[in-house]
């Protein structure tokens, strides 16, 4: 059993057709797995639902105590791309034992040229497989939590070294 | 370096408008890279753009010669869904000390409702990880070559044991 | 309030994930009417969900006798492109004083790049305005029933003198 | 000949995944007729790409101007729905004698799920057959310009009387 934590992002941002600007609703990962016919057992809870950069300490905490609290070994988090790296950070010093996996989009999947099934079946996958960790997966690649930026003028992940 | 080998299936079929009829054009999977915003070196080839039901023994002899012959020890195989377990194995026979991921789709990525995108993330991030040998990666779940079986009335891969 | 009557056509196929193949489930009217935020009344009614290849001189009888009885004066009829001119041609010599405007897909809806869309909007904003006849609307152009053909070459509909 | 007047509004906003935002880009109006296999000559010019409520008297000067002095005596106006209906009362009292259309959504054309390939369908339909005047089409109906307005809390064109 994998568990999914959703905290908004890009990734589930909508348009609200009344007031013409971006915003968020439920989350669509229950009908992105639905899409990728997905077989694997999830556990998808929302924690927050917020655009990144207004991600403060305390929240980001309850994104640790959660991770760190559930029964799931296995556990992919949907995060803003802008302090997914920060987030992940903050596992890698409050959750031991346990394989996380952050992953985004930069195109809300309400769009229908998102990256965000992309990346969903990179992160899903990706969980079952590595050793306990945090990483970053974006752009078809992961990252160990503390080998990677993301580079701001281009919109893509890289390694650090 | 990853090579991307294409052979048709669901994966990539097409709506020929003219005829009123499924077909087959160029791969999609240029255009599903860039929509992921992939950034991982691949190397994309088309060995054939055939329905998997009509893959004959000598098709299987050509899929199995170039995973042997390329250069790149990591390769992902776009196969139509009906006869990838039968490929899979004539790939376990026939190659060796390479990792080998094929995956496929249940609805042509030209739909727009496709699993197709969701299975290339998986299968893309799966190849840099798994140590060699051959798997099907299917429905957010990955299975090795002779453990697998597709169920015909669910659509569904499973496993075997 | 205006009837529209479905007969199938590229329109409303979808693609069977099981089979592998084009077939007819439900209309997608209702869901394109939806997405249109369309607020014309309207009735939809399914006379029958064929490839319009197929249709015989009985299933013409069963539309003409629909457009005849039903109460609107306004009708809207989803049809194959091959065979709609000659369905136009029977219901001008069975069916007096109403505004009956024939339309299709050169691409079924499901695909996300269907002109289905684009041709419902036309299509209904037309019966709104034309006076009584029988009219084709493809392509953002429409046509009295005895001034058309569909080029088979091209796919697109075009005036005949 | 038909003259499609772009001035942005809804219909063409994007996202812009570096800043994380909607914002304008090139208009996808040659996009939009190409899906919808437009086969109506049209000459598309974009005026401005602005969001209808930053829309000043000066800008709708620009709008009548542009309508007066083009060739065309059918035109289709692409706009934001918050102040559609005011610039249809400064092309009523500025214009004679030509077929205004203009038309908008409420979803960006962007988003899969959008209302702008209907609406064009519509507007494109309506400019060929109605007489001089000034109209809006919207919500698959379509309205003189002073008998119109849009209800803010529903998002939808309503009648006045």
């Amino acid at each position: 059993m994998i568990c999914i934590f959703v905290t908004g992002g890009t990734f589930d941002k909508t348009y609200d057709e009344i007031q013409g600007k971006l915003s968020f609703g439920d989350t669509h990962l229950p009908e992105m797995l639905r899409l990728g016919r997905s077989h694997v057992d999830v556990n998808v809870r929302t924690l927050m639902m917020i655009d990144s950069l207004e991600m403060t300490d305390a929240d980001r905490e309850v994104v640790v105590r959660n991770c760190r609290q559930c029964a799931e070994s296995c556990i992919v988090i949907t995060h803003g791309t802008d302090t997914m790296v920060e987030t992940a950070a903050a596992l890698a010093h409050g959750v031991a034992g346990k394989t996380i996996v952050l992953t985004g989009a930069m195109i809300p999947y309400a769009f229908g040229s998102s990256d965000g099934l992309f990346n969903l079946g990179s992160a899903l996958s990706l969980v079952q497989v590595l050793p306990p960790g945090v990483y970053i997966a974006m752009n078809g690649r992961h990252f160990e939590w503390n080998k990677v930026r993301k580079n701001r003028q281009t919109g893509v992940f890289e390694s650090i070294f």
